[in-house]
C-alpha cells in the first residue's frame, strides 16, 4: 500500500547513545519512522558497540576485522535505520553544531552517566531555549540525580539490585544470571513510552519535557509487577526451580532429546496431561481431580510426568499433549526462537542485512514487534559506517562545504 | 506545581483486559493519565486478577476472602487508577452498550485470545465505524492472525518458545524458568509503545488503527537484540552460569551471608578488583594484566575472588571492591529490592493502598519507571471493586436510571 505510513514520519532524533540500551531505544523510533541521527565521537572510532566482536566480513564472521567494510554483529543490530555524523563532544567547537542540530529536532536521546551532559553543557537545562517543544530522553543507571553517575550501571549489576536473579533457580541455591540483558533492554522500551507520551504532550502544549529514565528503576519496576513478597508471606515460595507446585502440573520437563514446558493449572488442563501420559485412571483419583489435590501432591504428579517423558522423543511427547488440550511447547534455544516463520513473517525479528556484503544466513536482529494495520515498521535499512551522513546532515542545516572541512580539520567532526 | 498536567490527560481508554498482559499495559496507560474503563464480566466475578489468593483484608494478608471489602492483591496492583464496570459481552444487549462506550473513547485494549473478539462482534473491523480516529490494542500469545486463539500462550510456555529460558544456566544444564513472568511484561510495554505511537499518528491523520502485539514475537524480538548465534559461531558460549569467562572478572559470587555481583571487564576495572581482594602483586602479572589474558586465565580470576570473599561478610566486600573502584553490587531478594529508597522515592515503585483499608507495610507495586520533568505520573488511586463505576459511567454517556436497572436486570450488566 502505498499510502501507508509510519507512525513516527516527520518526527527528528538527536541520538547521543552508545552500547546497548540507549541504542535500541533509538532503534525502536527508527523502527516507528523517526529519521534518527547518531551522533559518533571520532576520536574513539564512534560508539563502542563498533568495536564488539564478532565482524560480519566478506567471507562472513570473524572475530578480527579485516577491512573498512567490515562491521561489528552489535553496530548491524543497533544502528539499523540511523544516519551517522561525528561529532566530537568534548571539543568546545561542536557545542554549536550540536545545537544547530537540536534547533531542528523533535527528540534527543542520551545514555550518559548522570552528570556528564551538565559537565559537557548540553543537558536539558542548557539546550531547552533552543527548542521550546523538544523532548530531551535520558536513559542512566539510577536516574538523573546527583551523584547518580559515580555508581557503574552494567546489566548483570542491574540485575543483581532489581531482586531478578532471586526469582529464578530453587531456595538455597545461587542467584541466577540471565544471558539475556534484561536490565539494558527494559529501560529503552520505559524511555521509548516516555518518549512518546511526551511527544504527545508536546503536540498540545508545544511545550517538551525532560524524561528520565533509570535501568534500575525500569527493572524493578517489573519485578514490583508480582507480589512475590505477599506470595511468600502467604507460604508460597518465590523460588520453585523448574517446576511451580502450586500450579501443577507447571514447569519444564526433558523429553529424551529436548525439554518441554506444561502450564496446566485448570481442571480441563489438568486431565489433558493425565490422559497424554496414559494415566486416565487418574481422572477421578482423589490425590489428582482438583486443584488442591494436585498441589497437595504435585512432586508425585510432576514424577509421573518425567517419567512418562523421559525415553520419549519429543516431538512425540509434544504431539500427546497437544492432542488432549494440555497447554505445551518445547524450550527453543534462541536460535531456534529467532527463526521462527511466523515470528519473521510478523517482523517481530528480521534478517540483518551488511551494507555491503548483504546477509549471511544466521544473523537476526529484533524487529519491532508490533503489527499496525494502518502504519509500516521498517528496521531493513542497513546500520552506516561511521560518519556516513556527516556531510549530508550538516549539509542539510546550512553548513557549507569549506565550513564542514574547516570542523573536520579542528578535530570537531 | 498547579501547572503540572500528565501526558495522556483528556484520553479515554476502553479497557477490555484480564490477567496480567493486557491489565499491565492499561496500568501503565492510567498511570500516564489516561482515563481507563475497565469493563469487567459480572457473570465470573469480574477479571480473574480478583481471585487469586491472596487477599488483602481489615487484618493483612489472607489465602481466603473474608468479607465483600477484601480485594486480592493482584486487583490492587493492576487496577489501580482505573474504573469497573460491569458488561456481560456474550450478552447480545451489551454489544450496543460497548459501541456507546467506543464512541467516546480514543483507545481500546483487549487481550483475548485471537479471534474471539471477532465472535463476540467487536473486533476492529466492526467497531472502527463507529469511531474513526480509534486506536484498538490486541496483545495475544502469538498475534491476531487466524488460527492463533487454538494455541494457549501462559507465560512459561512464551518462555520457553522464545529461547529465553536457553540463556541462563549452563551447558548440559535445563532451561532456566524465571519467576518474573518476563513473557507476560514485555507485550504490554510494546502494546504501549504501539498505543501511543498510533494515537500520535492520529493526531495528525485524524484515523486511527489496529495495533496487534503477540507475546511471543514480542519476547522474541528482545531475545534478538543479542546476536546470540553470532557470538556462538565464533566460540563465545551462550550459557556461561554465574560468570562470563569472555568478559572476566565478571559474575556473581557468594561471600559469607549473601551473594555479590562483579562486573569489571576494563584494565581498570580489573585492576580495581585486583586490588581489592588483596592481590596488587598481580596487577603486572602476565596472566591478569591484559583482557585477553583476563579471558584466558578466567577460571583462575573468578576462583580467587570466590576464595576470598567466601568468609567475608558481604558488607565488608563490597566495601572493598567500592572503595577500589571495582563496579560491584549485592545480589538482592526481590523484598529489598522493591524497597530501595531511591527507587519508591522516584515513583519506580509505590506502596500499594486498598481503597477500605489503606497500606499495609509490605505490599508495593510496579510504578511507571519515567520521570517527566513537566508531567506528572500517578499510581496511587486505589482498585475499584467489581462495577463500582457502572451507573457512572453510563450515566455520563446518558443513560438514565431506568436503563441502567433495566440492563441490570436482564443481566448485560
Amino acid at each position: 500500500m502505498n499510502t501507508v505510513t509510519a507512525p513516527l514520519k516527520g518526527k527528528t532524533v538527536i541520538d547521543l547513545t552508545t552500547a546497548l540500551a540507549g541504542p535500541y531505544a533509538t532503534l525502536l523510533l527508527a523502527g516507528l519512522g523517526a529519521r534518527v541521527i547518531k551522533v559518533e565521537n571520532p576520536t574513539r572510532g564512534g560508539d563502542s558497540s563498533r568495536n564488539n566482536s564478532p565482524y560480519v566480513t566478506e567471507d562472513g564472521l570473524s572475530l578480527r576485522r579485516t577491512s573498512d567494510d567490515d562491521m561489528s554483529v552489535s553496530m548491524m543490530l543497533r544502528g539499523r535505520g540511523k544516519e551517522s555524523i561525528t561529532l566530537n563532544l568534548k571539543h568546545p567547537e561542536s557545542r554549536q553544531v550540536l545545537f544547530d542540530l537540536i534547533g531542528e529536532a523533535d527528540i534527543l536521546v542520551e545514555n550518559y552517566s548522570a552528570g556528564v551532559t551538565k559537565r559537557l553543557g548540553i543537558d536539558y537545562a542548557s539546550v531547552r531555549h533552543l527548542n521550546e517543544k523538544l523532548v530531551y530522553t535520558s536513559i542512566s543507571g539510577f536516574g538523573a540525580g546527583p551523584g547518580n553517575g559515580d555508581r557503574k550501571a552494567m546489566d548483570t549489576i542491574v540485575q543483581a539490585l532489581s531482586g531478578v536473579m532471586m526469582t529464578a533457580g530453587e531456595p538455597g541455591q545461587p542467584p541466577v544470571r540471565f544471558g539475556l540483558p534484561i536490565g539494558d533492554l527494559s529501560a529503552p522500551l520505559f524511555a521509548v513510552i516516555g518518549t512518546l507520551a511526551a511527544v504527545l504532550q508536546a503536540e498540545h502544549t508545544g511545550e517538551g519535557q525532560h524524561v528520565d529514565v533509570s535501568m534500575l528503576g525500569a527493572l524493578t519496576s517489573m519485578v514490583a509487577c508480582e507480589p512475590f513478597d505477599a506470595l511468600e508471606s502467604v507460604g508460597f515460595p518465590l523460588r520453585t526451580g523448574a517446576y511451580v507446585p502450586r500450579l501443577a502440573p507447571f514447569g519444564t520437563f526433558r523429553a529424551e532429546d529436548g525439554y518441554f514446558a506444561i502450564c496446566a493449572p485448570t481442571d480441563q488442563f489438568a486431565a489433558g496431561v493425565l490422559r497424554a501420559i496414559d494415566r486416565p485412571d487418574l481422572l477421578d483419583a482423589e490425590d489428582f481431580a482438583t486443584r488442591d489435590a494436585r498441589v497437595a501432591n504435585a512432586d508425585r504428579l510432576h514424577g509421573l510426568i518425567a517419567g512418562w517423558a523421559a525415553e520419549k522423543p519429543l516431538d512425540e511427547v509434544l504431539q500427546a499433549l497437544t492432542r488432549e488440550g494440555a497447554p505445551a511447547a518445547p524450550v527453543r534455544s534462541t536460535a531456534e526462537a529467532v527463526r521462527d516463520p511466523q515470528v519473521v513473517q510478523r517482523g517481530e525479528v528480521v534478517p540483518l542485512v551488511h551494507p555491503k556484503f548483504g546477509h549471511f544466513e544466521g544473523l537476526y536482529g529484533s524487529g519491532v514487534p508490533v503489527v499496525f494495520s494502518a502504519s509500516q515498521t521498517t528496521l531493513d535499512v542497513p546500520a552506516p559506517h561511521l560518519g556516513e551522513h556527516t556531510d549530508a546532515v550538516l549539509g542539510a542545516i546550512g553548513y557549507d562545504a569549506g565550513r564542514i572541512e574547516g570542523l573536520r580539520a579542528a578535530g570537531v567532526l
